[in-house]
């Protein structure tokens, strides 16, 4: 039989069959190929990739954090940080720092703690009684009600020298040369006196040798309008952070000079001072004879203090306190930058306090360790910042500072105050700063702090300028409550600041300078902001909640007294919490540095306009505007190429370092207004711009060095006084040019 | 007719016809999309891929650079930088600026001048006559034969006060203390005397104005062992870079001091002195009377040369000289890098010179322009370095220094005599790095200097210590033409260093110091490198050949003497050009920063142990022991991630930071040992472990505090001697800690 013809075989049928098949095929196979390829191509490294966030998502993250706003946490925290007085250097200090610490650890994030051995100061006996004309004997109250007094330590000013005397009561005002000279007019003799003086714009040290130089043989000194009899404790201390080592970290074992040392003993007052109750003063004020009180010292002086003494009340005035090493903390927490890791930005608040320190610090403390829950959510939910996070509490801020608020009553913040208010520097991060300041030098973004995050209404902040602009840009993300209902925090701040002029112009040369800027800058040494700008030049912020408070360094200064009338509800804490967490989210995830130093620039503008008013004809200013000139062309630029670079946001490796280049040169334009003489006389402070003065007739808060020049507090003919003002002008457009190098990046 | 059977019908062939082949197709298309796609995606940035060089391209680039060298060129530059004297503020000087300034821009290089306004110091008159007892009055030779003299400046010492003195001659020998000690016990007057001194290891200043403590009324100085009667100028002034403008640049209409100012006037000896010639200074003193030369003065003293004087000859001298404003001019030639433009690796040569400069410093200046035109030619064949190379031409270094080698005939390296022997720091390079502290502070990778390149015969290298391995590394690349043939510098090198021991140990507490390391270190202010180092912070190295030179500062520094003498056929100004632009490509181009810090901790710890030897007992070292141990462990973590990190060469963004990150450490490490105090009462100089010491007792060549200390030029009590020692030793400890912290990259 025949075989079947081949063409009725079936075709063995493949996909390649048919052509038109088969290069579909190839065609899906190609594009497929290419697709995955150039899609992976888009994020060639899956490790960077997954961790490289777009801008929505930051946008997401930030939203997400200010979601996780608590008032019932914070104010658990502050009651827990409250329940017993913790002064440093004691006992329940260290288990505060330990309550720190755990928290952290708690969350999961990388903690660590590093300690100090400083020179502390502590009472250990102290009594005042006052024997009338009519015989009577009276002991007088040095500490506040015995209710609120429990384990709180007695008013006393840390490292004032002990001693007994015996003598008359004289009142000296607020000590100022010129209540000395106005007394001396009258023909009042301080010397040998027990000298009562109230707390003016001097700090307790200045007040103190003041009197002494005068002759008193010991000071009472009391504060007005403080809340039900009240006593201010604080240190009268002159150095900078620990006493026994000017200019290096006091670690264990460091080099240290010996207490009787000169350096060291020429920090400590010459005379014993103690602070008591206003009520206490007016008894003793009230029973003076003699002439009558100047007129000008009236206004808010007690009625029935009508004489100045000296006499005829008899003072035995007895303090006696010990200087002892103490062992100090700083706790910190670590969230590494996955893109930047050797690139910091701070959150910093100290921890120790007078008392309960419920205001002063720990409403600061609160809001730290809220931030830290927050952000560890965060990091939960799959956020890491580009550059390094650190939050930072530091120890014994207390003995090394006047107060993060000033004198109750006083009209103006603190800041306006100028800058000789305050003498001293906050201990713990001092020494810190000290032991770092290679790497904070070259690797630090910003410094961001908080003291007393709640004083009372009214929000407050400080920066250095080329921060001015995100400040604004936060508060107008961060919600506040009012009696009007939820409102964004820059509302209210603008209408209580008339407005947030960035650059108030003072061209009319009035006293103003304090309100220069209603962001306020930060000349004083208030806080433990001022060794990362003062010394390391590290651009930085200051924030809070009420620009005084009455229960300032007493026993009073309690959670009690914050819920019943700082902060009842907790909102300010929420918003000043929501605003410290959100100014590092940006500083530690933007791209390119949120800087703008155009408003440096006009700032520095205006503090000339200031100079010239004050100066002109004396004179030359021409140094420094030529240098502003060169600033502010190196501001535009790098404005410029800011937004330019800001746009982009590929992961193309050089556009990553174009980036790192651009914010170097950001970050280092700061440290060119440092230099390394430092001030005259007090060359510990390197930064010319922002600084204390010595002298405290002047209230100019920038140009320290020049103020310095321009108020001399010895006298000194015209001509050297001139050109000590000149060579100060030169410093400092030296200094200007610096910054602008910095910021150019570029080799003349 | 019957249709044909479809089975004989030819099929359409394509070449999908059959499966196999078709599979072969897909997969070669497939695999060439794959490979072209991941190829790419090797270098998935054009740009970037384009000029990111791999690690056999630079070797490419290396050798090429290295085939390129040239001793023709080098000789037609110096030829042509040595037609005429020129020294700094005069025309030819210009014309010699201009002279690099074309030759770099002729080459197609980014080049820019910058200019400062300086106070130099010029001749207008000298005269010296001598009257001899027998009543002739002979005139003296003050300037070399007039052949040689033409157009060149008369002998003088820059910055001398102009005088007139008709005394007595009396022969001090080097003028050192000890000196003036032998002569007073001979009974010997100087007072009122002109005295005559031969050149020792004190500066022209020191010299002078010791001579003037004793009484001199003027100082004739001479140099034995100079070719053919040359004479040696030099500047006598003992200030910073220009005297006035101490610490700051001294840029047009900047702050000056007033020349009558004390801080200025301080600067300048008290009494005129002039240079002669070794064989005028013999005339003089073979003809003086009185005491016998004491024994220990003779060894190289000329025979006929028996008495000190005073007298009975008379001398009548007179200089008459002016300071004035000279305008001084730097010139730059700057190759941008492609991917860390920001960081810089510089390459310095002063260009200025006291009559040609063949030697000092133009066989430098030649060295520079041969590597400007090897660059240029790797630019063209596709070469730009990672990070950014500046080729500078300084000016007016010899008004501040004085000298690029050491007196003729001493027997060891300058860098050996201690840092006595050099007083003052070369003005062009001073003021710019004054200008850019800020940039170079936070940008500056390191600085190469040649000063004058060639000498004589004799390889010799200075370097801060984390470049020892890279510096022997590269002298084992370039080639040296000896009478043997052909060689690697590095063999010839290590065998007149009997074998390159990088860290020699001086346990038995001799005094070597400066043999410590045969590559020695930069604790004196002999050229250019000073200010970079010792005021910024920036690691430097320093290349010559040959260890002194017979016409030092004289007229016969001419080019017919460096091709008579020094370098006839210029091989050795080819070895040096190869040693010097090697390492800036390795500097620049190596993508893991070459640097070693073992080698530093090393280092540190021999100088430790000379110091026990010397002060065993009297002092506590442990401080710096410590600090040692910490920065060694820096070190050795630092060096196994370079080593782990160089292996990596991808192009993934976050390796790229992590690079940066290192290198980083690795640059910041060096500014730990910088401390803003500075050196006790020279606080221009910040760097605590290499710096000049203030007593010429001292042979050390570190630590210039703790050696100044050690070694007090006041008397002190023991007591008072050993706290300064101890906190010197506290001081230097702080700095290397921060260095440690630096390299570490941690805060605390």
């Amino acid at each position: 039989m025949a075989p079947p013809s081949p063409s009725t075989t079936p075709k063995p049928r493949t996909i390649f069959s048919t052509p038109s098949c088969t290069f579909l095929f190839i065609l899906t196979l190609t594009a497929l190929t290419l697709y995955t390829l150039l899609h992976q191509r888009r994020h060639p490294y899956p490790i960077t990739a997954a961790q490289k966030p777009s801008q929505n998502t930051l946008l997401h993250f930030r939203d997400t954090f200010l979601s996780l706003s608590s008032n019932y946490t914070l104010s658990t925290y502050l009651r827990n940080l409250t329940l017993h007085p913790h002064l440093a250097g004691t006992p329940p200090s260290f288990s505060t720092a330990a309550y720190v610490h755990s928290h952290f650890q708690s969350l999961g994030l990388h903690t660590h703690a590093n300690s100090y051995s400083a020179l502390l100061s502590y009472p250990i006996h102290s009594s005042l009684s006052a024997h009338f004309p009519n015989r009577n004997a009276t002991t007088l109250h040095l500490s506040e009600p015995g209710s609120v007094q429990n384990g709180v330590v007695i008013p006393y000013h840390a490292y004032s020298p002990s001693g007994s005397v015996y003598a008359m009561a004289v009142f000296v005002n607020y000590g100022r040369a010129a209540d000395y000279d106005a007394l001396a007019a009258l023909g009042v003799e301080v010397k040998g006196c027990v000298a009562i003086l109230r707390r003016g714009n001097l700090s307790r040290n200045a007040a103190v040798e003041k009197a002494a130089e005068s002759g008193a043989a010991a000071v009472l000194m009391y504060t007005e309008g403080v809340f039900r009899g009240g006593v201010e404790r604080g240190t009268v201390n002159k150095g900078l952070g620990d006493p026994l080592t000017p200019g290096w970290p006091s670690d264990e074992g460091g080099e240290r000079l010996d207490l009787d040392d000169s350096k060291v003993l020429e920090k400590f007052p010459a005379v014993p001072s103690m602070p008591v109750s206003a009520d206490t003063a007016e008894i003793i004020l009230r029973s003076l004879e003699g002439c009558a009180v100047p007129f000008g010292w009236r206004g808010t002086l007690k009625r029935g203090i009508g004489k100045v003494g000296p006499g005829p009340t008899m003072l035995n005035f007895s303090y006696q306190g010990e200087k002892k090493m103490a062992t100090i903390h700083n706790v910190f927490s670590i969230i590494r930058g996955f893109e930047e890791p050797d690139r910091f930005v701070l959150l910093g608040n100290h921890r120790d306090a007078w008392t309960y320190g419920a205001v002063d610090p720990n409403s600061g403390t609160a809001a730290l360790l809220d931030i830290a829950r927050r952000y560890a959510i965060l990091m939960r939910l799959g956020w890491t910042p580009r550059r390094t996070i650190i939050l930072a509490s530091w120890d014994a801020e207390e003995f090394g500072m006047v107060g993060c608020s000033l004198l109750p009553g006083s009209p103006v913040p603190m800041v306006a105050l100028g800058c000789s208010k305050l003498e001293i520097v906050e201990v713990g991060s001092t020494e810190w700063v000290e032991q770092n300041l290679v790497n904070l030098g070259s690797k630090a973004i910003a410094y961001l702090n908080v003291d007393c995050a709640v004083q009372g209404p009214g929000f407050f902040a400080g920066a250095t300028p080329q921060l001015d602009d995100l400040l604004v840009e936060v508060t107008k993300k961060v919600d506040e409550l009012n009696p009007e209902g939820w409102k964004k925090l820059y509302e209210k701040w603008a209408a209580t600041n008339d407005g947030i002029t960035l650059l108030g112009s003072v061209e009319d040369g009035s006293w103003e300078w304090g309100l220069l800027s209603q962001i306020h800058r930060l000349g004083g040494i208030d806080s433990d902001f001022a060794p990362f700008l003062q010394h390391a030049g590290v651009p930085s912020i200051d924030l809070y909640f009420g620009k005084d408070f009455p229960v300032y360094h007493t026993a009073f200064d309690s959670y009690g007294w914050m819920t019943s009338f700082a902060d009842p509800i907790f909102q300010r804490h929420v918003a000043v919490t929501g605003v410290w967490g959100l100014l590092a989210l940006h500083l530690a995830d933007d791209p390119v540095l949120p800087f703008n130093y155009l408003s440096y620039s006009a700032q520095l503008q205006s503090y000339t306009n200031v100079l010239r008013s004050m100066l002109e004809g004396l004179v030359s200013l021409h140094p420094i505007t030529d240098a502003i000139q060169q600033f502010e062309a190196a501001a535009k630029e790098a404005d410029e190429e800011s937004k330019k670079l800001g746009e982009q946001d590929a992961v193309v490796d050089v556009l990553v370092l174009k980036k790192r280049t651009l914010n170097d040169r950001l970050m280092f334009a700061e440290r060119g207004f440092l230099d390394a003489e430092g001030l005259e006389g007090r060359k510990w402070f390197k930064h010319l711009i922002y600084g204390p003065c010595s002298n405290s007739n002047s209230k100019l808060v920038f140009f320290p060095g020049i103020v310095d020049a321009m108020f001399p507090s010895t006298r000194v003919n015209q001509s050297d006084r001139q050109a000590a003002i000149q060579h100060e002008i030169w410093r400092v457009a030296r200094a200007i040019e610096r910054a602008a190098y910095a910021l150019k990046g570029e080799l003349t």
